[in-house]
């Protein structure tokens, strides 16, 4: 919640009276309503939320808007599973990405489970819808990105793969990207394997991949 | 199913008839006994389980056995979350690791949910369960590893840590690692961050330290 308002993307704040401590600081232009137990139960998804409930604006950006001036990039095609997405959204923060991209039938950016695991993540940097995956790699494209297709199967070592700015392209948990979707890369970027493992599960692996990119930038 | 049995960890398959094509070939000495829906719903947690289900021997060693000779390690202290211990097992794995420590009041490493999120590389690298973490560090220090203590607060930058064989000590998903099992590390090291994200999820931490050893030893 802090990230929310820090972010000043919070328009009320719901608190039941007696969690006071748990209230943060709230800017001016946020209204607090008290209520009681039930209603509260009924703003939250949570089995036993807590005492306080933010209601926020929707924080996505157009797609141009976000790949504006971006030297790295998190595009996920099709990833369906709401912690995998919060959790790359809070990895590509963490390795310094300037935007998130939700492409193609991806999980809601809202969905409780993927704001939970992006860890105010989804407040930290800008994050974009696009329904369809390749317009969002044409779009990279387009803003001067060389798209990284992360691909098991992929004919480029991880850390063989071209510096400067990149857009990484991760695909669904299960069935990872379909080929025409990593033919649109630019390359397609294997991370080596040392054991006998098949895979890396998705959320490590792009961490892997957007922390090597900070790595080649020096930071 | 296929990891475990050609780790020869398998005593008995269950499967339901006409899930003939599901089932793999089983080595002499694994019994197979054909049962109904019923008995298969029993035998496994899943709330609608395949066609076959596995009887396996435990698989974890004495923690002697698995740093015997180790040259990279990761040790989980009090890891609780069954997604999370599946997952570093399965990235220790990815990274050439040697074996993998649960120690202290780490989740069971014969969770369903751990089974399943290792992927198969429960299977394929020795696995110690050792109740005190701290005997777990000093018996990592004795077989000649170097202890790297994963710390958000570390005063090591990743990139600068030492190489050579490494045990790898990671703490709790909410509360990190206990200041006193810290301390009795060699070094803690911190991932750098450089957005504005607090910290990394566990698992994508544990991903980010076991790659840096693996990328250091040229692998």
């Amino acid at each position: 919640m802090e990230a929310a308002l820090e972010a000043g993307c919070v328009e009320e704040v719901f608190a039941r009276p007696g969690a006071d401590d748990l209230l943060p600081d709230l800017a001016d232009g946020v209204r607090l309503t008290w209520v009681d137990d039930r209603a509260l139960g009924s703003l939250s998804e949570s089995v036993s939320p807590g005492g306080v409930v933010a209601l926020c604006r929707y924080v996505d950006v157009p797609l141009a808007e976000a790949l504006a001036g971006a030297r790295l990039v998190a595009i996920c095609a099709d990833v369906r599973d709401p912690g995998n997405a919060g959790t790359v959204i809070r990895c590509a923060d963490a390795a310094g990405a300037d935007a998130v991209v939700l492409a193609g039938s991806s999980v809601d950016a809202y969905n409780a489970k993927t704001v939970r695991a992006s860890a105010g993540s989804l407040f930290h940097l800008p994050v974009s819808v696009e329904r369809s995956a390749e317009a969002a790699v044409r779009a990279a494209k387009d803003a001067g990105l060389t798209v990284l297709a992360a691909d098991g199967a992929g004919e480029t070592r991880l850390y063989d793969a071209p510096a400067g700015p990149t857009a990484w392209l991760f695909g669904n948990e299960a069935w990872g990207l379909p080929a025409d979707l990593a033919d649109l890369a630019d390359h397609r970027v294997a991370i080596p394997i040392h054991g006998r493992a098949e895979s890396l599960n998705l959320s490590t692996a792009a961490a892997l991949c957007l922390y090597e990119s900070a790595r080649r930038r020096g930071a």
